[in-house]
């Protein structure tokens, strides 16, 4: 075994360790099928969107992800299947996510320009749409918590930077040390970034993380009572400068849900999702334009950002369980489960020859 | 002339003089009407909405705010009648207003609980849709210049606090101390606030300004070529805390602009325009529902919002060149200008006959 492939073993492993779950995964396959009854819970999430493809994924890193993906189904589904909340489901969903460091959110953080990591995300509840966020917080261990403290503790929506972690910490969330999000392999990207922005070669944009471009965690929910919910969480760009905060803490752009129409979590260049306010776009279809849910998703991710050259995709779920998950880019880390029925996928469908 | 009489009388002479513009106002009243065939330009703004009435305003009062809301349509009115664009009236108008110590924006910036200044803004290029903000600002004098440069010179469309504070600096935008910003009245304001909150009498979301409640500034246009832009300014929400940031830099709750429908500026309780996606929703209401604009604004603002409990109103023009300016609070500085029409109003329609 070479050398560099031994440390990959490792890597894999450690990263693997970090996000095992208390119970194991069970996973049924089935595919995905028109509601015409609502389902008792549906759940789906994503872990980010970008270039992973069956050429540049082998067969070990395919199982780790997957099997990461169907961990943190099995986390939301359990609060469901015992009667529990969309929003607890979300909440809890998302918090097992960000502490595994194979995605880009809470402890898998990408860094800035700086070298530091800031972390945005946001949440709402779909029975009232009330909505809470934070942005460029760095100290934060899990983001989606204090966007659900904004949201029940404050008359405010959005709160940012130290006045967020003040407001986390009055609120007795845990914080840690920025140097808790650091990981070598998200550090070493970001120096191959700044040694070719040196070189002048490559723009930042440009760069392409071996699995995804647009790394984001997100997950909308439908509970037992027709309650919907989403949450997304992000350590945003790699290299970004200037306090830039993504879509993923706007609601609108980055998250939505009212339990009138769906609950839709976005991933992708966040820029296009909140010039186009994506999430909410795709609910405004549905409200005026008597759109069903699928076909208004694969609307705006697949024709409307298409033409204007946004990459990403979201997830979501409507008020009657139907599930969509369409993307524009290569790949994007995705799945669900229903009572009898669980997906999970990073490639195109058509991989998985449908 | 009583001690306190001769001082507020001093404070409006000090106040005007900061907000004359080169040109003395030209003002042309006419009743707006709905247009068959788009005129050469369209402009229209707002100074905030709240509580201003007849019976808490007198005539010096009212002079003051209707000369000054003339003036800052002249700025505007002044670039498209030479042909310049949509954009660059946006900005001008709303430079104006930001140096104006009247309207909480810029100079006239409302403190928050730390006693400092925070401004927000954002501006939209109805042409391509991009979009620029910034958010938590507290050393760019006129934060609307920051939000289109980071629209123009930046990959991003939200910087925010002292990283948008480098990038203004970076690219030659003027920096004042934030000791600029202070007003006597806005920190009187404040200490009130905080009085009555050590009292527990009151909280801070209750506190009335005598002449806004929910103060902000913002503009949109329709220039001869048809492009439509918006943009929005404020200091926020005085005593606000922990680097809340509001609906005038999410682009989708605060600004919208796209040739294809309106543009449109906001002003009221942010969390709910944020939670509504406000601006958004009335384009929404138009391209999925087919509304008219009017219609769509009214909606929104007078049903939608109303039924929420979410105060405020917007102002916008469409694409040919319609006008609207609903609120659902007691007043709001209102005005548009077309070439040969022009109203400028701050009590409800009713007052003024209609």
């Amino acid at each position: 075994m070479k050398n560099s492939t031994y440390l990959l073993f490792l890597f894999i492993l450690l990263v693997h360790s970090q996000c095992q779950p208390p119970n194991p995964p069970e996973v049924k396959e089935k595919t995905a099928s028109e509601n015409v009854e609502r389902p008792a819970y549906t759940i789906v999430i994503h872990g980010g969107a970008g270039s992973v493809s069956p050429g540049n994924t082998d067969a070990a890193r395919e199982k780790m992800y997957t099997d990461t993906l169907n961990y943190a189904l099995n986390i939301g589904e359990e609060i469901l299947k015992n009667g529990g909340s969309a929003l607890d489901a979300v909440e809890a969903t998302i918090v097992f996510m960000e502490n595994c460091s194979l995605f880009n959110s809470g402890k898998g953080a990408v860094f800035t320009h700086d070298g530091t990591n800031e972390l945005d995300a946001s949440v709402m509840n779909g029975k009232d749409q009330t909505a809470g966020a934070v942005g460029g917080v760095k100290t934060i261990k899990n983001p989606i918590k204090a966007a659900r403290a904004v949201m029940e503790k404050s008359p405010h929506v959005l709160l940012t930077r130290e006045g967020a972690e003040e407001f986390a910490r009055d609120n007795g969330l845990e914080t840690v040390d920025n140097s808790y999000f650091f990981t070598q392999n998200n550090y070493d990207y970001l120096q191959k970034i700044l040694e070719k922005e040196k070189k002048k070669m490559q723009g930042s944009l440009d760069f392409t993380h071996p699995d995804w471009k647009y790394g984001t965690v997100g997950c909308a929910a439908l509970d037992k009572n027709g309650n919907l919910a989403a949450g997304t969480s992000t350590g945003g760009m790699t290299n970004k400068r200037w306090s830039r905060i993504g879509d993923s803490p706007i609601i609108g752009a980055g998250t939505y849900a009212d339990n009138a129409t769906c609950a839709v979590s976005s991933t992708g260049h966040g820029e296009f999702f909140i010039r186009y306010a994506v999430a909410y776009d795709i609910a405004a279809r549905m409200m005026y334009g008597e759109a069903a849910f699928q076909d208004a998703a694969n609307e705006v991710i697949n024709k409307k950002l298409v033409e204007k050259g946004g990459a990403g995709g979201i997830i979501g779920v409507d008020k009657y369980g139907n599930v969509a998950m369409p993307f524009n880019t290569a790949g994007m880390f995705r799945g669900y489960a229903k009572p009898d029925e669980r997906v999970v996928k990073m490639f195109p469908d058509a991989h998985y020859g449908e």
